[in-house]
């Protein structure tokens, strides 16, 4: 009898415990989807086996703030003001965004952030249900639920439409099948659902158990703009709602002032910090030591690539680092293993997932990412946290198992080919809206 | 009769001159180390031919600010404050750098330089001699120079043999060849210097007609420590010793006074700047929008790999645009076109080197970086400067050329093989001090 799949030779295994620990020259052993052991000298027979001789092997990163379908607009508004950044992504979204564009651009993302180590995405976006049928398709790890806003979007649905799709959103997943996800709903943000119909997503959440992801202080135009419209800014308007009694991620927050920090500080919501695009749009700069020293989680996020342009985690956890130490002056602001908590377990946490995901050890789901430090700019490696976060990237991951099947191997998928996936994200962005 | 090589099929050639024009579908033709002609239907007889069908090809990268030699001290100094740094680097700088290490040091950062798209780098290390000898025999266009200190350093020079080295520099030069670079002289910095030594240097850089490279105000703690020491902040010390009259680059410059800035408004005075070294040491956020509106020249550079950890100059381009809008609170303050030319005409420029280097146009000499699109991270391009900035990375070139020969083909050096380079650092790391 043999098992799944043996992972042997790890160079450096990063636990991504609270100690932040790593262990050397071990083997994992992962069967029916769970890490089964982990150690010296398990050789139990297994059908699968990778070789990770001078390999870092690492929990799955958890994409905490993403809209995958978006490749598609990647690079469409440039060096624009928010107005103009805005009015180029809807003219497009408009053009290729219907649920065939929305599966294209899906499959792209999922393959990119496959292939760039991230194998938990907390999606957001129009035709959730064509959505995750592509990222399913691909292995990802795929979090998405039915979107409101209070208008008609792009996708024509009116707000009955969007309230009864996500009473069935189970019933979807549940048909769609891949590795487990919690229910979520995705209201876009307080300014755009506004207070009573918020409520009415809190209200569905309580009753399914759903996790909720909303866009929230992105910048301080839209704390202007909810101020406006709903008569309070983002956060008290959440907590208003009843938003912040769910288990809820907020996207961005950035400019939270300090009794908003204290609502969410020790609850159940958590902070998707997404620099990239944070600093390309210029909205600032979250203080996330100031949230972390205030009990606030905060893991880590690329958002979509209309305004970030790629989906790069270890960018963004390097950025994470350098602009925490550039906020506080202090170089000691956020290590490389803080970093790599809030993109593994941090993540994991905020999406309810924390006894499931986001550590290597045994029992949990295996999603995991193997390494290769065999290169030029990580040699040599000191501390295999530090090789990482300041020294690897996404072009380093050589395969990736999501839920124990290994979903890439040797820096390509299993499951589709690489040239199908882009041919058809060219042919869809070239053709005449 | 052949030229030397032809590249063909070019998607698009970044010409980065001052309009940031590109060229499509083109090939560019290579004789004697030099352009000789780009545009359609050239089909010289070439000895080597280069497919760059749906490629990106554009000046090589110049590295304005580094040590190569410090690949070694990778990963030495993390999580601790200024002190705790130098302390560190310190020790292992006595206890691995001697001459043979810097030569091995430097081989490793110049292959991972050149597979990251650097056709130029100027660098700053003890052992200069050695250093420039490892960076030729990659294919480098490397600048270095003897550099000066105070006190004895750890490579063991008194003062007098420090001058006397920079007098007999260009035979050094002469003898080791490789592509063409400016004599450099290269004094730390004005608080290990002093002020009397920094114009022996001035005059000395005046006689040889020499490049000066110089850190400079990379945080308040060498302003403070300067004044101390100088009895004048570090701008103004460099000014007083003459240094401000040659052709001047200064590394960092990330804590200027306006009264500072204007001194080197319009003159031959560069900036490198180092983004990812300044947030991670916490040194703080040069304001090169404003340095730029001013009429100084900025570069870009990545410090080194003791600071920085890699020598990734897209990384480097990307951070360049995503600060200075967080600090202009500007999503337009930088756009993708501004850094490229930065981190190639502009470097060129702030090298002496403008008239030879830093923009592909007939004359100049061949230093051509070509990018792979083929990835799933780099589809669609809507336009190919920002393509390199904020979606491309290191691990997506493909071919270098430097000074017209081919050093880096399908992403291997055609000099050294990568495994002796590597083993080679490990093993010195690794030996006993």
């Amino acid at each position: 009898m043999s098992i799944d799949l043996r992972i042997d030779n790890a160079a450096y295994v990063l636990v991504t415990d609270a100690d932040g620990a790593f262990l050397t020259n071990v083997s994992i052993a992962i069967d029916a989807g769970a890490i089964i052991g982990i150690g010296e000298g398990i050789d139990t027979p297994a059908d699968t086996v990778i070789d990770a001789r001078g390999c870092v092997v690492m929990p799955g990163l958890v994409n905490l703030h993403t809209h995958l379908a978006m490749t598609l607009l990647r690079g469409i508004a440039e060096d624009v003001d928010l107005q103009g950044f805005l009015e180029r992504v809807w003219a497009e979204e408009a053009r290729v965004m219907d649920a065939q564009g929305v599966r294209i651009g899906t499959r792209l993302g999922a393959l990119e952030s496959l292939l760039a180590g991230t194998t938990t995405a907390l999606d957001m976006y129009f035709h959730p249900e064509a959505a995750h049928e592509s990222a399913v398709e691909l292995g990802l790890r795929h979090i998405i639920g039915p979107v409101f806003f209070a208008g008609r979007g792009p996708d024509g649905l009116e707000w009955d439409e969007r309230m009864e799709s996500a009473r069935r959103w189970p019933e979807v997943l549940e048909r769609i099948g891949g590795p487990y996800t919690p229910v979520s709903l995705m209201p876009h943000a307080a300014f755009t659902v506004g207070l009573d119909r918020l409520s009415e997503i809190a209200d569905l959440a309580a009753d399914m158990d759903a996790l909720i992801h909303i866009h929230a202080s992105e910048n301080t135009t839209e704390n202007e703009q909810t101020l406006e419209i709903v008569g309070m800014r983002p956060l008290p308007a959440l907590s208003a709602a009843g938003i912040l009694d769910r288990q809820t991620v907020l996207a961005h927050a950035v400019r939270l002032d300090n009794r908003e920090r204290e609502m969410i500080s020790r609850i159940n919501i958590s902070v998707a910090h997404c620099p990239g695009s944070n600093l390309k749009l210029a909205s600032g700069a979250a203080d996330v030591v100031g949230y972390r020293e205030q009990g606030i989680r905060v893991g880590v996020g690329t958002d979509g690539c209309s305004s970030s342009n790629d989906l790069d985690m270890f960018a963004a956890m390097r950025l994470t680092s350098n602009l925490a130490r550039l906020q506080r002056h202090d170089p000691t602001a956020l290590s490389a293993r803080d970093v790599v908590l809030a993109a593994t377990t941090e993540g994991a946490r905020a999406l309810g997932m924390g006894e499931r995901l986001g550590t290597l050890e045994v029992g949990k789901e295996a999603d995991i990412v193997i390494i290769d430090l065999d290169a030029p700019h990580l040699i040599p490696v000191r501390d295999p946290y530090t090789s990482i976060v300041f020294s690897a990237g996404r072009s380093d991951v050589l395969h990736v198992v999501v839920g124990g099947e290994q979903v890439i191997a040797h820096r390509r998928s299993t499951r589709v080919h690489h040239r199908d996936v882009m041919d058809d994200a060219v042919a869809r962005v070239k053709e005449p809206g």
